[in-house]
């Protein structure tokens, strides 16, 4: 039978040791001094609300858990530095998917350069993965609030892909493009450190765009404008959820950003140079609230109506 | 019906506004710059693991949650300064418990100047709270490796009472001292902080003692020798449990200190003026494991034994 102990032993076997006075096994890490600020996030994901284990490998929990804590750090436009993870299995769990979650972790953890140096290990009736991740800032961060009018709104990458693989996996379909988005989010850390030159503000997509949408112009005190015929998607997520579920989104991990429009020009030409494909949706204004407009400028969707498509209940 | 924005506005009400560049709400809490460098660790209390919601208030939950966490940062002899706070809320999880669990918590983080800067929501199926807690170190950090031959070994306070009173929790006893120790364990910050100018290593005791000198042993790669004649024990411990029963202990979450002899007077001066309770209850040599001497000087119990009391089973 093995102990806390061993269970610890073997999951750190899987990750490389880490550059910094104190690593894990004491009370505390001790960080090595960062040259610029630090900025940090924790988020969790839990058995049966973001993942089962019937649909999911230990690696593709292990990849997820850790992926959308990069997430957020890759939103302020930050380094990733170190992380601890924080773990509660139930009885009986076995070594092996210990391993497995771990290697999953391990390998995102080696692409973004991220040290684990510390956690916990805990028992529970269903399986958590609760990450605090941080980050250094060698530029001002990126927060939700500073958009300013006139900037212009960009989106990374496509949207509704990791909606469309929930209904795919709920639908007992194991494989394509848009499952991996479920399974495999990848944080937009490389965009996110190149936007801290460009953008006044940004944020991860993580509950759909219509509601961070929202978060950004409420934190900001501005109101945004976007178009519809300009929202990025994949071409089987057109077919299978059309706009209206790639705005509703959830869990696309995709950045939102806002650029001063004198800077838009450089910024999707940086973007083009690094490789990173992001459209730009619309615009930043004085106001509050959002819109969407279709493509003869009529208003088809307003805060407040997540009800149905172009039947609004705004609160504008 | 409220919603996680909701929840989360409750939340925070409870807390004053941390004193960072970027607090709660956006994607990541920005930390101002730290003079020493930055320890950190993350714990996490799990209901019908580490509490009940019987046996607990939500403000007792809250409390533990933090104090766990808190005592690490202790062991390391650093001073608090923030954390992030991750909730897992069943269904249907009452407001008015996530205010009483949020004012626990911040009685304690207000006790210990430390600042909540960020944090996050899920649902589960169970409640539980992970804290990861940040502190700043002016001194070298006191890790479980730098105990040294020649050493005094130190524990704080008493032993045994947490255990105590969670068995009285289980008998239906829901009052006194030993239960308040079991629900509000007092993390020995300030003790730490002065210890810092003293000892050479330290741990907090949260597995019971005997279990954490071997994490000491360990790490420093050093004997310890700890007689049974000192352990500090409360009265009430004393009758019901005995030094077994303090021994095997379990969730104190005092600390044990090694002191170089030469140092060891100053360090108990400097306890009593600043009113900290330490007990010597043995040494360090050359060597590896640890023994407990009775009153004659017999070996009462070696590592690996915890089974029973004096049939020492040791693997030393």
């Amino acid at each position: 039978m093995l102990g806390e102990f061993d269970f610890i032993r073997r999951f750190l076997s899987h990750f490389p040791k880490a550059r910094v006075p104190v690593g894990p096994g004491d009370d505390c890490a001790v960080l090595a001094p960062s040259r610029g600020p630090l900025c940090v996030t924790t988020d969790c994901v839990v058995e049966d609300v973001h993942f089962t284990r019937a649909s999911f490998s230990p690696a593709d929990i292990g990849h997820k858990a850790l992926a959308v804590n990069l997430s957020d750090v890759a939103s302020m436009g930050a380094t990733p530095r170190w992380f601890l993870c924080s773990l509660a299995l139930p009885q009986g769990f076995p070594l092996a998917h210990l391993s497995g979650l771990a290697r999953g972790m391990s390998a995102l953890a080696r692409e973004h350069h991220i040290d684990l140096v510390g956690g916990n290990f805990t028992s529970a009736r269903e399986l958590s993965v609760t990450i605090t991740a941080t980050g250094e800032l060698t530029r001002p961060p990126l927060t939700r609030a500073g958009a300013r009018p006139g900037d212009w709104l960009y989106v990374s990458g496509t949207l509704g892909d990791a909606r469309l693989g929930l209904a795919h996996l709920r639908a007992g379909v194991t494989r394509g493009a848009s499952v991996r988005r479920q399974r495999r989010p990848q944080p937009r850390v490389a965009l996110g450190q190149l936007a801290a030159r460009f953008a006044s503000a940004a944020l991860d997509v993580s509950d759909g765009l219509a509601q961070d949408l929202g978060h950004l112009c409420t934190a900001s005190q501005v109101r945004a404008t976007v178009e519809l015929a300009r929202l990025p998607m994949s071409a089987v997520v057109r077919r299978a959820l059309g706009a209206e579920g790639a705005l509703a989104g959830g869990e696309d991990y995709e950045l939102l950003l806002a650029v001063p429009s004198r800077r838009g020009k450089a910024f999707e030409q940086a973007c083009a140079r690094g490789g990173h494909a992001v459209t730009r949706v619309g615009e930043v204004s004085r106001g509050s609230g959002w819109v969407i407009l279709d493509e003869a400028g009529r208003v088809v969707r307003r805060p407040g109506g997540f009800d149905h498509f172009g039947s609004a209940s705004g609160v504008d």
